[in-house]
């Protein structure tokens, strides 16, 4: 048995080195020994020739469990690298929500060569995931389920998960259904390896366990889940009939890729599902560039606003030191309550219908931000300019930061309201908008105190 | 059954009202249609006094649901809000790693008062976890575990389980041990189940399967489960004794904890482990000053490169226009850089030696993102002030991107290397230092290109 050690579990770059070389022997023998998930990490960071190569090298046991630890990007890529029947064998092999979530985004060329190497059953099976829209419950949940009839004993549904349970995803949550395969309950399999063999199942159902229908957002049905530690979750059709499992290690995955889009995107790049060192510099680029265009238009604001009190700063250029500092301070006050907001959507803890109380706390909390930070930028402001610019700079932070940490805080909720991701509103969107109102309220405010 | 409904599981603001009014009866007979969590989502946006009353209203069995569901901070709320036999009863009931946690970080009058409440068995299981230091898997495994000897039949193993499964947290995943309690390795309960009942437990144990240590970092651990798809992990000693098992719910816990400490902290503010609504303007203003005070004395340095130019910046005023723009976008370009390296790391995608090779990307997507962002700020600026300075904002855009993102995707790994938490690299930290950086590139650069 290996001991996976957390702290330096990480396959040496002797493989890549050993893939130059063309030494497969010595490749092979540095791959043998590590465990399914490391091999995975390792292929993904590869470019495709590599990784496929790497691959072929796997014992046929040990490619299933590697290739199911995979990426969907990193699958297709190793899937067209493959001969016929090496091709065949791997997607046979494949749990069929696994397989879904592969096809999911592949080339049509691939998504073919897939399905033509199926089963009828297996074709089947995955045609039907298929058919749910993307992000669905459908797409993630497992269709090969042991359900179990209402009207068995603890005796006779053990009898039926042994019969049916070697195909099934897991044995660990069994739906129970009535003769029209209805969903009554769910019956952990705990239960029944606990409970007296004569009692009747239904004794046994839990009358409270959540259900969710095929078509919901997967995300939701998976933070569903971790709120209500369940295991697997049934799904339904709209007519309540059982037609598959959500399990946990897919709802965790879920979950995953939901927290790394809302951090990708909150910070203004476009979310992006492969593995970050196989990115090539212009994937990257072209991820980031869309929103850096829109926030370049959005900053011409800052331009014509500076333009427009051009007069105000010919006359005081002094007032230019402390532009970046004010609105770097507001963009980060605002930054701050927009992750706050977003964070608390995606965790459930905010809604939509809260928005009077964020916006009433979130200009609190900025005010007092601001006093405090105006404190510090009035000593800051007297040390470079004297007493009277300082003045400015500490009047205007404290409106500015009471003004970014309300937007920013309010955005998310209001992006919820009109059904837009909040985590659209990224930290760089609202550090946009701030700095140009920004710029306003500094100048109207040297505008006063100074008397001009 | 209820039917839990994704779309709207809010429960109605009519429990607030309810209480509002003192309708007691009326809060009741709200409260009794609910699942738990959403129960216990009420309780946390509810002040102290009020949770506590409907806390009350609760019938004793839904009561202890509800408060697994709460987080540590909220439990502490409502202990101390009850009376002295409920309190008992409630603590009573909780697993010992629920109860470690709910302990963790809380008023010393607290933990006397929940460890005096223990039968002996249970205090010393309690006690047992808190030795554990903070974060690590010592905290959230629980020690009720069922262990198999090694020398059982796949029967007699099924007797022990039945015998003593029932007060464990899950007998899904089974230890196996040696007669010093040694870990051999782990048998899952679908395997015992699916085979003969003469078969020798040894023969079915997975050789592969992954172990941890009680003081390993948790979020490792969970992140480990994730890749391997485990369903839970079984925990030794130094001495590779079995001191329990880290539970998958438990480990979705810590992922979700984790995230929201990453993605909080990437906008600079302190990490906080309450529930957004229960916080109190004060509160938030606690978490968030610190690193924004910080980043004004930073942003002195902008203040103090802007003084250092200023004589270029009175001959050409215009200068001044431009500033908010690019240190905007230098800001932007490094905080998406920063944001995806520190979530790369977070899943494991990056490693500290990778950062020769992030350095070298980071900086040509930097400068192919610069390319790009000049063309349209140069168009920018001719419209507002002609070409010559248009210029002069086109090639400082293009050297202030490329050493933006490289600053943005360098600075998490070095943190890394230097044993911080890479998270700690927040943007607006990245943004601040690239402000200060980026105006001393753009004011060279009009000089050179002004000749002055």
């Amino acid at each position: 048995m290996t001991h996976v050690r957390l702290s330096d579990d990480e396959l040496p770059t002797e493989l890549q080195d050993a893939l130059e070389r063309h030494d497969l022997r010595d490749a092979q023998l540095l791959l043998g020994q590590r465990p399914p998930h490391v091999i995975a990490d390792e292929l993904a960071r590869m470019n495709a020739v590599d990784a496929v190569v790497a691959f072929r090298l796997l014992e046929k046991d040990e490619a299933i469990k590697v290739f199911e630890e995979l990426e969907p990007v990193d699958q297709q890529a190793i899937l067209m690298g493959l001969r016929d029947t090496a091709f065949r064998e791997l997607v046979e092999e494949l749990d069929p929500d696994d397989r879904v979530r592969m096809l999911h985004e592949a080339p049509a060329k691939v998504v073919q060569r897939v399905l033509a190497g199926l089963s009828a059953h297996e074709r089947q099976m995955t045609a039907a995931l298929l058919g749910y829209p993307e992000g669905s419950v459908g797409r993630y949940m497992t269709p090969e389920v042991v359900a179990v009839d209402r009207h068995l004993t603890v005796r006779q549904a053990l009898d039926h998960v042994r019969a049916k349970g070697a195909d099934a995803e897991t044995i660990y949550t069994l739906p129970v259904v009535d003769a029209g395969r209805r969903l009554i309950g769910v019956v952990e399999l705990r239960e029944l390896v606990l409970s007296p063999s004569g009692r009747d199942v239904l004794d046994l159902v839990a009358a409270d366990a959540p259900r969710v229908y095929a078509s919901d957002p997967a995300e939701d049905a998976a933070r569903l889940m971790r709120e209500t530690n369940t295991l697997d979750l049934p799904v339904v059709d709209s007519e309540e009939r059982l037609v598959g499992l959500l399990t946990i290690d897919d709802a965790v995955e879920v979950i995953e890729e939901a927290d790394t889009e809302d951090v990708v995107r909150q910070s203004g790049s476009a979310p992006w599902s492969g593995h970050y060192m196989a990115a090539t510099v212009w994937q990257l680029a072209r991820h980031r560039v869309v929103w850096l265009l829109l926030l370049l238009l959005a900053a011409t604001l800052t331009v014509a606003v500076t333009d427009a009190f051009e007069k105000t700063l010919e006359q005081v250029t002094q007032l230019a030191l402390f532009i970046p500092l004010l609105i770097g301070t507001g963009g980060n006050i605002g930054a701050q309550a927009a992750t706050a907001a977003v964070r608390a959507l995606a965790l459930g803890e905010v809604r939509g219908s809260d928005l009077p109380v964020i916006i009433w706390r979130e200009c609190r909390v900025g005010l007092v931000l601001g006093t405090m930070l105006a404190t510090l930028g009035m000593a800051l402001g007297t040390a470079f300019v004297g007493a009277q610019i300082a003045l400015v700079v500490g009047v205007a932070l404290v409106i500015i930061c009471g003004w970014a940490a309300t937007v920013g805080g309010t955005m998310p909720l209001l992006a919820k309201r009109l059904h837009i991701d909040p985590a659209v509103v990224s930290a760089p969107m609202v550090t946009t908008l701030v700095d140009a109102t920004g710029l306003v309220i500094y100048f109207l405010t040297a505008r006063a105190v100074l008397g001009m």
